[in-house]
């Protein structure tokens, strides 16, 4: 079985790869624009394309299986794929994705880098006993989780496992005890009224974008902080910006943007508006869910896929 | 019902502790040094003293029930007590400290502030896709709890949402299935060989000074981190100061300290080794436990003791 790793991206993946497969097989990586002697052919000679995207102009013609190593399938070109050709992305971001996003909020609550640099001048600020040093605790805090996919639920168990109370918004029906309420995604200005943290965690598509927008924002309190992880358009920018230039909530994290790099412009800033002049936002750039974890989860969805192909069994996480 | 609230420590838990009260009561606060006209006639006069502290030429002689606002009693002067007199401590600092500690190891993993900067600057260096930013997760980690009481079983719930692969040494056996292994406090070089992450909560007796000496420290790896939040003592300072000043380890959290502030000195650097000239150690001044959710839960726990001795019940943490 031919297996084409195709551009930078699947490239991170192959590593090791083989040694995860069961069935025999040829691996051959081909880059991006096909620039290299007999990349074309590879590519459309392969019954596996691993990839994050496809164009009309190189139809992938042997193809059996376009898996992606990725969660977003907004690159592939489905017209041009071959009849019968199955589509599967994969997750495995999650745990991490969480950790990301429990490291911002804690780091909010537990001042570790500015207690470190008084104590190493003798400066005992912080210490137990008196009042200048008290600080506030995430448990006590009520969390909005927009989204309770694989990212949503993930999140929410280590919400919840620091005692938060947990509100989760979602596109079809939630029922999870544990949760102090549940809403629907035309709901969430309700859910924003009674959230200190407000997470979109919902990639994008036709309904999701804007979907916080200003009168979502506009519920918040004035201490509350605004997550993204997971597409930047679903928060409308120019909401966002506003409640966050005039400080009507407490600030914001921010992992996925408006703008990204391109060949031509490798160093943007991450916003049509100068988010990077806020002091009230942190600012990262599409990272949180990038560890090494997510490669060897995604590498091992991704191979039990091949082999279950291989074996004319069902595919996980099948698209299409 | 008189109740003395005495000392600086002890005032910080004073505001609004009126309102848990059921049992009608006189409140009244006194100095650490009954340096003010009445003071000492108050606390002689008080059925109920709450402080860190007693001295024996200040004998509480009307005291039916010395409240500690903390965990630790070694201020308590016993022999002066009254007959009969019960001594309570009170916890309600474990949501904090574990909530310290996962804040100090996710700051391990997830360079939130690197990025912020990086990327206010136009550099992606850590964007998903590229092998430059990959990071490493906590959730992939071994961790080891000395001590498996109020703290060591809170931090080991939020390590377990994580994913964590949880040790637990303490003196009494543990059988929770959840654990990976557990270990008796004469085994602590044993777990030390088999975690990532070695963390001290045991508090500071006879049996436990110097208990994670060199031989345990010796027995981690060479990217394993150490952590204390519960008194300095327990890890031996010469020893710690050894693994870490020639990096056989990977670093060091260290929250409890060998040195603290006095009248005289109240500035001090927190060990007779200078831990404040190294690079691979995060020094913070004993602050974990500090939070407003501590204060809280202490006022509670207090309030329903005394609430308790009014009405002849037993009492809720007594220490003798």
């Amino acid at each position: 079985m031919k297996i084409v790793f195709h551009g930078a991206n699947a490239l991170t993946f192959f590593e090791s790869f083989d040694t995860l497969l069961e069935t025999p097989h040829e691996l051959v990586t081909v880059s991006d624009t096909f620039d290299r002697a007999g990349d074309l052919e590879h590519y459309q000679t392969a019954e596996i394309i691993v990839g994050t995207h496809s164009r009309a102009e190189y139809p992938p013609t042997s193809a059996k299986l376009f898996q992606l190593p990725a969660a977003g399938y907004d690159g592939v070109h489905f017209p041009s794929l071959p009849e019968g050709c199955a589509v599967c992305n994969c997750f495995g971001h999650e745990n991490a994705i969480a950790e990301y996003v429990m490291a911002a909020l804690l780091a909010r609550h537990v001042p570790l880098a500015e207690a470190d640099r008084q104590l190493r001048q003798g400066d005992w600020h912080y210490w137990a006993g008196g009042p200048s040093g008290l600080r506030t605790e995430l448990g006590a805090q009520r969390i909005g989780i927009v989204g309770h996919g694989h990212i949503g639920r993930t999140l929410a168990a280590r919400a919840l496992a620091f005692g938060m109370t947990v509100h989760v918004a979602n596109r079809s029906p939630v029922s999870t005890p544990d949760y102090a309420a549940t809403y629907g995604l035309a709901d969430l200005t309700e859910m924003a009224s009674h959230v200190d943290v407000l997470i979109n965690t919902l990639p994008l598509s036709d309904g999701t974008a804007g979907i916080i927008g200003a009168d979502v924002l506009n519920a918040l309190g004035p201490e509350a902080i605004v997550m993204n992880v997971g597409r930047g358009p679903v928060v409308d920018e120019d909401a966002l910006f506003e409640v966050l230039s005039t400080r009507k909530i407490g600030g914001a994290i921010i992992d996925t943007w408006y703008v990204y790099p391109t060949p031509d412009q490798p160093n943007p800033m991450p916003g049509h508006k100068p988010f990077h002049d806020l002091d009230n936002v942190t600012l990262t750039p599409h990272m949180s869910g990038w560890t090494n974890g997510t490669i060897t989860r995604r590498q091992q969805a991704m191979a039990r896929n091949i082999d279950r192909l291989a074996r004319g069994e069902s595919l996980e996480d099948r698209v299409c």
